[in-house]
C-alpha cells in the first residue's frame, strides 16, 4: 500500500530542512485562509530564510498581480518580494513571451482582471480587452451590430488569454469567439501577420474559488462558453498542469531534485509536484484531510499538521549525515 | 443502406399533404433566415391552412417570448398566431407548471432575457433575476459582499431557468451557483418551504446561434459555467431534447402519426422527430445539404429543397386513395 511519511519528531523536520534548498508554497490553505495569514506561517516563513533557503510562493491566483499579491503578503505580516511569488498571470505572461515566443507585434485579447493585464505589460505584450471600458459594458438585448464585421474584432490580435474575471460579458465572449474561430485561428501566430493564428491560453482551471467563507464559480468555469462555442481546448497554465512548474523552474534555475513543493491540496498541488518531478509536503490547514489520502488514492511525499512545524526542525539534530538515506516516502 | 424519399413529382406533394394533418415547422432556416423569409414560405403556410391543417411553429428561441415572435413573423408577412408559435421559453414554463408542479409560493431566478420572463408571467409563476436591473450590473472586482451571506438570496427560489442571456454576468452566475448548490438543493421543491429544493432548467442546448451572417456563443454553451462549478446537470428542454415536444403534443393533442415536423437541421430537427415519433421532412434552406445525410447517418422520412415547394401539391392528384402506402422512407 502507498503511503507517506507522517512528519513529527524535531528531527524529522531537520532531516526535511537539510535535504532540500528550494520550498515552492502554495498561498490559499497554506500560507493564508482566506483574509487570515495561518499561524505560525511568518515565523516558518523566516526560519526557512535563516537557513539559507530559497522560497518561491505558487498561486493560481490570476485576479491579482503580483504586485497586488505583495501587497496581500504585507497586510497579513508574511515576508514576501514580488520576485518570489509566481502567479498563473504572471506564468501565462512568460509561457507566452518565452515558450510560445509571442511576436512584439501581435496582441493579447484578454478575458480577465488587472492581474493578467499588468503581467502581460511586465513582459511587454501589447493587449486589449480585459478591464478596457469599451469591453465593460452590456450591449443592447439582440443586438449584435457593434461585433459583426470584421472592423469590430482587432487584425493584430493572436492571442486570448482567458482568466477569472468579475467583469465577464457577453460581448467579451463574442470577441473571443470570433478570434478563435476566424479563418487560420488554428494555424500559427506570425509577426508580421494579421488575423489568422490565434493562441487559446487559460491561466487556471480552477473550477470554484474560495471568498468570504464560501465557494464561488472559478477561471475554470467562466472559460467553459468559449471551449463549448469554439470547440478549442485551451492550454491550461495553473497547477496542476506543467506549465506553471515549467516556469518556476526556467525562472529559478532550480535542482528538481533539491525542491519541495507544500501544498493543501491533493489535485492541484500533490499531483502536481508528483507531475513535475518534486517532492511533496501536504499540510493540514486547508482542504485535505489525511486520510483523503487513502480515499483519492494520491500520496505527498511528506505529511505535516501545518508549515508552522517546520520551525520544530530548530531542535532537531543540526548536523544530519545523509539526509536523503533516512527519511523519504514509501511510494 | 438506410435513405429518405427525395418529394420532387407534385403528385408526391400531393401525397404528403393528404398524409400529415399537423405541420410542425422549425423556423430559423426553413420558415426564414435572419431576418429574410424563405421565399415562397409564407405562400406555402398559407397553402395549408387553406387545406385544413394545422400549422405549428417550433422554435428554441427564448431570447423573445411568444408576443416577440409574432411580431416576427408579422414584419416577415407570414401569417401566424402566437398561438400556434412554441419556444423553448414558453415550454420551459409550462413545464415547470405542468410536469414539475412547481409551487405557486415559490420563485424562479432567470438567467435570461424577456422572452423567459414572459413566459413565466404568463403561466403565473414569480420570478426573479433576469432583466431586473439590480442584476444588470458589474460588481466591483474582487469584492463579493453583496453576494456572501444568507439575506443576499432569495429562500423562496426553487428553481434556476437559464437560457440565452446577452446581459449574463459574474453575479447572477453566483448567485445562481448558490440556489443550486445549497443544502437540499438537489432535493424536492415544496409548497410552504423556503431554501432547500432546486431545479435546473435550460431553455435550449444551442452551443452557437445565428445572427447577421455569422456564429455566436449561444444558451447552451452560456449555462456550462453553471454547470462546471456546480456540478449538476439542467434538465434541457428544446430540440432536440424531448420536454420540448412533449410539450407540444399535450398543448395541441396532435396525433403523432399524422404528424409532420419539418426542419433544416438533422441534429436539432431531424433526431428530434425521430425520437419524438413523428415523421420528418428535410428542407434544405438553411444548414444542411442532402449528402450530410449520409455522411452524418441521419435519415429525414423525406427531403425537399425548399417548404415552397409544398404547393406544387395543388398540381398533384386530388384525391389519394390510400396517402400511406405508397410514400414512405426505406428507413
Amino acid at each position: 500500500m502507498a503511503s507517506s511519511r507522517k512528519l513529527s519528531t524535531p528531527s524529522d523536520y531537520a532531516e526535511l530542512l537539510c535535504r532540500y534548498d528550494t520550498w515552492l508554497f502554495d498561498c490559499d490553505g497554506v500560507i493564508w485562509s482566506g483574509d487570515h495569514a495561518t499561524e505560525g506561517a511568518s515565523k516558518a516563513i523566516d526560519f526557512l530564510r535563516d537557513h539559507g533557503k530559497r522560497v518561491v510562493f505558487v498561486t493560481n491566483n490570476a485576479a491579482r498581480s503580483r504586485k497586488m499579491l505583495k501587497t496581500k503578503f504585507d497586510r497579513l505580516r508574511i515576508a514576501a518580494s514580488e520576485d518570489e511569488i509566481v502567479s498563473s498571470s504572471f506564468a501565462a505572461a512568460v509561457y507566452l513571451k518565452e515558450v510560445l515566443k509571442f511576436p512584439a507585434d501581435r496582441k493579447v485579447f484578454v478575458m480577465g482582471m488587472e492581474g493578467v493585464e499588468a503581467e502581460l505589460d511586465a513582459v511587454h505584450i501589447k493587449r486589449c480587452g480585459g478591464t478596457g471600458p469599451e469591453d465593460n459594458k452590456f450591449l443592447a438585448a439582440n443586438d449584435y451590430s457593434s461585433l459583426a464585421g470584421e472592423e469590430a474584432i482587432d487584425p493584430s490580435v493572436g492571442a486570448v488569454v482567458c482568466g477569472f474575471d468579475m467583469h465577464m460579458n457577453y460581448g467579451k465572449l463574442c470577441k473571443a469567439f470570433k478570434y478563435l474561430t476566424r479563418d487560420g485561428a488554428q494555424g500559427p501566430v506570425l509577426a508580421g501577420e494579421t488575423g489568422g493564428g490565434c493562441h487559446f491560453i487559460l491561466t487556471n482551471d480552477d473550477k470554484v474559488v474560495p471568498a468570504l467563507g464560501e465557494l464561488w464559480p472559478g477561471a475554470g468555469s467562466l472559460v467553459t462558453p468559449l471551449i463549448a462555442s469554439t470547440k478549442r481546448n485551451p492550454i491550461v497554465i495553473g497547477k496542476p498542469h506543467a506549465p506553471m512548474l515549467d516556469t518556476v523552474k526556467s525562472l529559478y534555475n532550480i535542482d528538481p531534485t533539491r525542491t519541495i513543493f507544500v501544498g493543501d491540496n491533493l489535485y492541484t498541488d500533490i499531483l502536481f509536484a508528483r507531475e513535475g518531478r518534486v517532492d511533496s509536503l501536504l499540510v493540514l490547514t486547508g482542504v485535505t484531510k489525511e486520510e483523503d489520502c487513502q480515499t483519492e488514492g494520491i500520496w505527498p511525499t511528506f505529511i505535516a499538521p501545518s508549515i508552522s512545524n517546520i520551525v520544530a526542525a530548530e531542535s532537531g539534530p543540526s548536523i544530519i549525515a545523509d539526509g536523503t538515506s533516512t527519511i523519504h516516502a514509501s511510494l
